[in-house]
């Protein structure tokens, strides 16, 4: 599957979410040989669960698999991934992680390179008006999402890439 | 509490997963003022699950928090904390984590201490023997764990902490 249609499950997921009255950050995991392993989407508001987010819930509903199934596997995630969902897919090994923006949050992109992750960022304009939506209309529930209590602010309210 | 008091209820949720056939690592968060915020253990086996590990275990059953509950909260867990298990508490800004034992796997020690958290390891000789007794019973269930399908060495075999 290419990129735009692995994104396109990662936004139908977070869109779901958004109608659940829910986080709208999606996932889905893919195999290296194209084969959907798991989809999912962020349930805090849904489960009342503080570590299911979209990727980590991706990785949940693939279930057990061995080591093997993640090599060469490809997470996409409509929003630049938080510490946990950056920790979840190097524990796995997963090698790519196709992100659809990361203007509304920038997570641990930087961390990924480093341990040897390729990282695609696709800003797609989709992905970053549903979130910048659900920002203004929840702000307490996103901020509770990604543990601050502060602020948050956009990429260019912070300059650009910091 | 103090740090024994605190690995003992995550020594005994790691023993509770041992008896339910599970991977016994376990883990407690407990708040600034000493309140526990929440326990549990590993849950691979007894849910299918990839994502509950000891420390996010014990998130889960925490349930939703503001960010401030978080503040000046240890996490005890049994084991050293996987890449994911490191992120998790990065993500929350949880300020100590003590650890059981990381003779028998080495995770994200040095991470969180460059990211500002203080890492304790009490080096127990209950956990250590739990452990070891688990991943010499079950090495395949192991490996799945933390992802990996090579052998896994202990802290002697790789000559130290590295």
């Amino acid at each position: 599957m290419d990129d735009s249609a692995g994104l396109a499950i990662a936004f139908e997921e977070a869109k779901t979410s958004y109608n659940e009255g829910g986080i709208p950050i999606g996932a889905a995991l893919v195999a290296s040989d194209g084969k959907l392993l798991g989809r999912g989407h962020n349930m805090r508001v849904q489960l009342g669960s503080p570590i299911h987010h979209g990727e980590t819930s991706a990785l949940f509903n693939s279930g057990r698999l061995p080591a093997r199934a993640y090599k060469g596997s490809t997470m996409y995630t409509t929003l630049s991934p938080c510490d946990m969902c950056t920790g979840a897919c190097l524990l796995y090994g997963i090698s790519r992680v196709v992100i659809g923006e990361n203007t509304n949050f920038l997570g641990g992109e930087g961390y990924l390179k480093q341990r040897g992750v390729e990282v695609v960022v696709l800003d797609n304009p989709d992905c970053r008006e549903l979130m910048s939506q659900f920002i203004r209309e929840k702000p307490e529930l996103w901020k509770e999402d990604i543990g601050t209590e502060e602020r948050v602010y956009s990429k260019e309210e912070r300059g650009g890439d910091k």
